[in-house]
């Protein structure tokens, strides 16, 4: 496996996410931060800064606006490789805008998508050599759920990447607005026998997917009915917009046993959005580098609690910070307040 | 009642506020927040946001200050058909400076309004038609401390919005640096026979106005001795200068109720000025729409708990938000973490 | 005329507009600033700032982006009683980069405003009032131009404006990337009939409009093919992006007169956007408060000199200040050097 | 004199100046720049700057706003020796709004100083050590001009100043907002007596002083109405607000001699304010340091040149840079481009 | 002891420190924000902020840098006559760049101070006059560290203060990436026998020092091997990144007597940076004006705590805030919210 | 040549800029703009922007720091393939403070580049593949210039590039705050012999080169005494700090021809830093794409030119936009005034 180009490619749309600063509202005020967001870029980003090869395939405008984007990802550490441009006239970039949450008040989302360049992605533009060039491949339901074409196209992916020798790892990352949970379902269990690598939460599982039953239960059921191999549900505990806790648990099909820790404790939310595609990146990481569902687990409870002190949708955490916050997390009694 | 202009004209000072960003200190530092505030555009304001109508009697400098003030008013959506504009060499703006806390330091002001163009202002210069125009009239302590000139012509208009035809509503919003509780007591003794709607927090009640007794007595009394119809008073507990808890208390004479319910824990004190007149705000627009007691708490207490997560003086909650606020608030399990 | 509610009521789409600022690119930086900008709102702005009643009809998403405007709109003095909210979930607002220019780089612009809802404003939303409530109705080519729809509503407000009892002013501002040369002719020649104040340039005549000639039989054919009454051409000079002169040549065809002025020169360009809308406001000022084509000439020549001195779309100068521009304009010998 | 612990101690108010950011206007925007300021303060630092003891003598409150000038202007290397604090109710700090200007929109200057701490300074609090411990003192009409206190104080210390052996400058900056043409000429011409260097600009020479004739015999008139010794007039050319040039003529009655030199030419203005006060800061140094009036005219052109390009009042150019500035003036034939 | 200038004399480098703003990350973003800041010159800061006289000795470029820092010196109240300026071609000024902290992510520093001008003072350099001077003299481990000569010149100057009848005042300060514990234990003891009064932490006497019991022993073994009078530790909590608790305990060999008070509780963590050198000036500040241990813990623990609620180095309260935190610690029942 | 990786590898240091904001300076403000910037990655930069692929090697500290350069190298689409991490506890990244300039202030760089990470690069380091792998290799004498170390690697790697296949492009760059002209002529000689394209300024050519005669003959001699085949020198003309002139010189030995072109007149100079630098990658795009001087020439005036308008060093132009500068510089007649 090691001779492939790279650790990891995903699939997404990316947006640019316009932010008021501070606790400022979208209503009001002068400036807007400026930055590059989608779940799956999200991923990659995150696999990249632990120290893996990753790419993204996307469709961005052929304007100064695209260009940002493909800058950004390059910053990350993602390859540009399978960025494709589109040049029409309707070449847009799909935006979303977010505005912080502090008790009482929601963290609350605009969204601006609708026709971006991403929606017209074609399969005959998406270089053929791809499928082969990766170990794993990972996209979400949200790149199912923007339109037809898309999900055609990623359902499509999946298999080619699937018959080019990678694991194929999937977030279920449900979105209401985007599409009804009928949509979701079907497109879903289309998906879903060629996944190796399940992430769907315990509400998404229970709701949209149907299921009943315990946790446990529930998460195994993937796995039986399905050839998935490893399903991962976050647990994540909001006490206030500002102040969460997290843990996750993930299954283990070949071995059959659920792990899980305690969880993060008051983590201090800076930006909320993009921790759990940290998580994803975490998870995927540890099975990429290590296939050990424990340091998954790990690293993915680790990479989502700090995210959610990062601004922006993109993680900023290498390895070194990241194996200093399990290490920390898992210490007793006092540790050294700061990094020198 | 359905046929005048305004559903609530307010009479109050309109000064610039000055604040350094963050934590910054007033000593210190390159640049200062800009902003309108002053507690009864507060209220204007926030009755604006929930769908009423509502204009404010205020007077301005006629140079690039006032028309700071007068462009902001309008963008909060209030009218400023009663704005008066002072050309005199003498003209001024009332400005006030304020710094965020953050324990164990506490906010602080300095105040910068004495002279201001507001101080001088006139019955002559109002327009007759204003005191029919409305369906209620608001002011507060504030604004009969200003100095002799105010005391005398908010007393006037008092009177007169009363015979026009408006319900009066009084916030006793004591400020020791304006007045003592001597000058105060008996300003509002004058006023207090045109009062149908009072707000007067529990310290004031016992210090100022010499009130004791337990706190349903003291606000009881209020309508026994003058025909105060409703008796609001908050209850804000001081966690710390960025966590509060709150809820109040209104005594509603006509039913000889009194209304409370469950603080709001934690809210996660952005910037807390402004949160009092929030709550005038909501209460008046429960009052206003309802006719509702019960309504006007709700809406009061959820006024105020959102306002102190907004930066600057002005609320900046439309209906929609204050009535998920409102639904959250009485959940029961765990809501949705964003609003998308 | 006096009984009229407004002076000017103007149609045109309202757009985001974000630019980086100082001279960072597009393609760089972390912020944008955040600004409200569309050609018929300048207009309706720069007549307001000047004292007049001036209102705004176009489509607003319902969320937190239309409110932005919408506050922004009447913190310009605007009313927004003709504001229509579209709460579809196709629901968006139009928006443009722009990225300031200096010698050799050109200003740039990127639009994102297919699908926006102003293109789907419909008759049915327009209240049927609005058509007797002004002395004068502004438009420009853009709203022609930005779908079909818009083109078919807006040919039928002119109609409708000018039965009405309004004066008819119309800007063709004519933009290549949004149609054809042809197309805009068709279209134009169908609202020419109704025009009584017509703003083209010399380029747009001779190319779009396909006249030949010097200037003055251009502008003077406007008046004899159609009843059109006032025809305005500007000329600028860009010395540089940062560096203009500026003045224009206004065609009375009821005295058959042509008016112009001495150039503003050495103008510090700080925004070129809305310089052409400003002119269009100033211009109007004059006809509507003078009716005096000689005076529409200065305010139009000075309302647009010095928006090219203010950051974003909008213009920001009252009358004292057009006033005393149009005075130094005049002034021979040296004028103080500041407004103290 | 070498034993004296101050070159020069000043005497004048001290405001907070706040300005919009780059270009934006006063009426709008979220911020303001933060920055003290004040004539006589301005030539104090400046004169620090280029290396001698200086202090200044004013009346702050003593609250967070006259803490902020305090340490601004022990960060300017000015003694804050003489700053006497105001512990009154009434006390405060004298602001002025500052905006930008641009061709043809002019700078323009909104003031709010009346009541402010210094115009209630008095004798007494003055520490009478002061009068002997400099070489020389400064003041300027400003001060005369606050009230009628400040005048007759102003006007006293002048006295005593002198009578300590002082070496007393006084420019005569008139500011037609603070008295009318005939108050400051009575005032003035109570003060020329004591007055050994001489700061008047052509127009108020012409204007409030009622002198005609040529600059000439203009300048030398103070010299023989009144034992002045030296009298600076300087001659700004205002090309646009954002380009000027710049010289002076300075004559030395002593040698009865004119003194002038080319002009620094297109000064690219950044902020003028402060210039003309930086003029008299490089003279007083030339003629404190070398008593010479040639370098004097030296020191002042480039110290007034060069301020424009500073933000803010306060000058920032220390001895090595001034010292640059003129041999690059003086300087034929291509100079390095940069400072490395 | 009263006619000496100076009241407390501190002894280190001084630097510049960048940071990212709000919790951006040193990885990213466009801005620094850029300050002034080292251990001894906070210490200075602290105790001239609450009123007595402060210099501070080092060594600093003689360049745009270095007068920043100067002028940050003098801003914030300290004297710059002992500064010393590095004409060389390696003149630098030491750099440290710190990011926030947010829990699970710690604050880090980052360290960029090798062979700046202060590794390079010597002693002839620092003017003789300074050693009579002053009543106290503080300096800290890390001026130790630096380099050797750092350390020889510190020892000496210790030794010199002491003879010039200065008390000394020495906060171990141990930071394990200047030296190593053995070099610090070896330096250290060579200047205990001059020490007076003593900070360290609870670890540093365990590890670098070797100490063991309990705490209070410690803390006393100081006092009898070597002629220090006063110790002290400070006892800080991390609840997390921005949630401390605080409190010390100072041992008065004189009395031998141990004082502590109860924790200040919760405090909002701004900025962590300096709050233990402000401690150290709340302490000298305690033992300069009152000579009396328990006021110097009371002042040590409010500056302290204070002090973290500051952003940057530098503390920032003055002796009327500071005395009104110490009054808030110490009050039962409700205090009032706001400073007005 | 075709089958190479890279179109061009450069070889040089990489430093911090830290530059005040807008005017200000760096004795004061509370940020500076953090930028990345570098001759040679400058020069990589601007070629990749073009559309060809390069490369840099360098040597960046281990930290946080040498992560953000590695970032922004990578979002300017230069590979990061050679740079190399220093982990030693000496590891620092060179640093630069710069300051704009406005008439009569020029502008000012501080440096804090000594010891670097990038002077301790060792030959053992880099890969030997890389040698082989490029069509183009490019240093200056800056790389030269940072000490001896520096000077011997550089010197060997220009032979093993050569050796390796690649065209040698070498510009003198002479920085007499690293070395002397004396150094800089012995350390240069020794490299000519393998130098295909140089980049000379006259006054270099003419002090540090020793050369004389006209212009021509100087650059004429190079390709005599050397192997060098292409040689271009810059003229630029400095109006003001705000405002240059630019052209430049080219001679082609091949054809012993001389080739200029009219030059860019009243470019307006936002940042002029890194314009030399981006002339040298137009140059080296027209040559590595088109193998033709002219084109050469053109490219280079314009990268050049367009760069004064960007803020930093680096260039941010792509092909279009370059394209179309060229074609308004040799355009007749007005051209469109916005991009749109």
């Amino acid at each position: 496996m090691g001779e492939k180009n790279f650790d990891l490619i995903t699939l997404g749309e990316i947006m640019l996410r316009l932010s008021p600063p501070n606790y400022e509202r979208m209503t009001r005020g002068d400036v807007f931060d400026k930055r590059a967001g989608g779940s799956e870029l999200n991923v990659a980003s995150g696999v990249a800064l632990l120290g893996l090869r990753t790419g993204v395939i996307s469709k961005l405008p052929q304007n100064a606006l695209g260009t940002f984007i493909k800058n950004r990802i390059r910053f990350e550490g993602v390859s540009d490789d399978y960025l494709i441009y589109d040049e029409s006239d309707d070449a847009r970039l799909g935006i979303y805008y977010y505005e912080n949450g502090a008790a009482p008040r929601k963290p609350s989302i605009v969204y601006d998508r609708k026709n971006s360049s991403m929606t017209k992605i074609s399969l005959e533009e998406i270089p053929e050599d791809v499928y082969t060039s990766t170990r794993m491949f990972h996209t979400s339901g949200i790149t199912l759920a923007l339109n037809k074409n898309t999900c055609e196209v990623t359902t499509e992916l999946i298999k080619r990447f699937k018959k080019g020798g990678a694991l194929v790892s999937f977030d279920c990352n449900y979105r209401a607005n985007l599409w009804s949970e009928e949509e979701a379902r079907a497109a879903i269990k289309h998906i879903l026998p060629y996944v190796d690598i399940l992430f769907v939460s315990e509400e998404t599982s229970r709701r949209m997917m149907q299921k009943d039953g315990d946790l446990a239960d529930i998460m195994k059921s993937y796995t039986t009915e399905y050839p998935v191999k490893v399903v991962c549900t976050t647990q994540r505990e909001v006490i206030s917009p500002r102040k969460h806790n997290f843990t996750s648990t993930i299954y283990d099909a070949r071995k059959d046993k659920f792990y899980t820790e305690q969880p993060y404790k008051d983590i201090d939310v800076i930006d909320r959005i993009g921790s759990g595609d940290a998580y994803v990146s975490g998870v995927l990481y540890g099975l990429l580098k290590y296939d050990d569902v424990e340091k998954a687990l790990e690293y993915g409870n680790a990479t989502s609690s700090v995210k959610n002190t990062i601004p922006g949708d993109l993680p900023a955490s290498d390895l070194r910070e990241i194996d200093s916050i399990i290490k920390n997390h898992k210490a007793v009694g006092p540790t050294s307040e700061l990094n020198r």
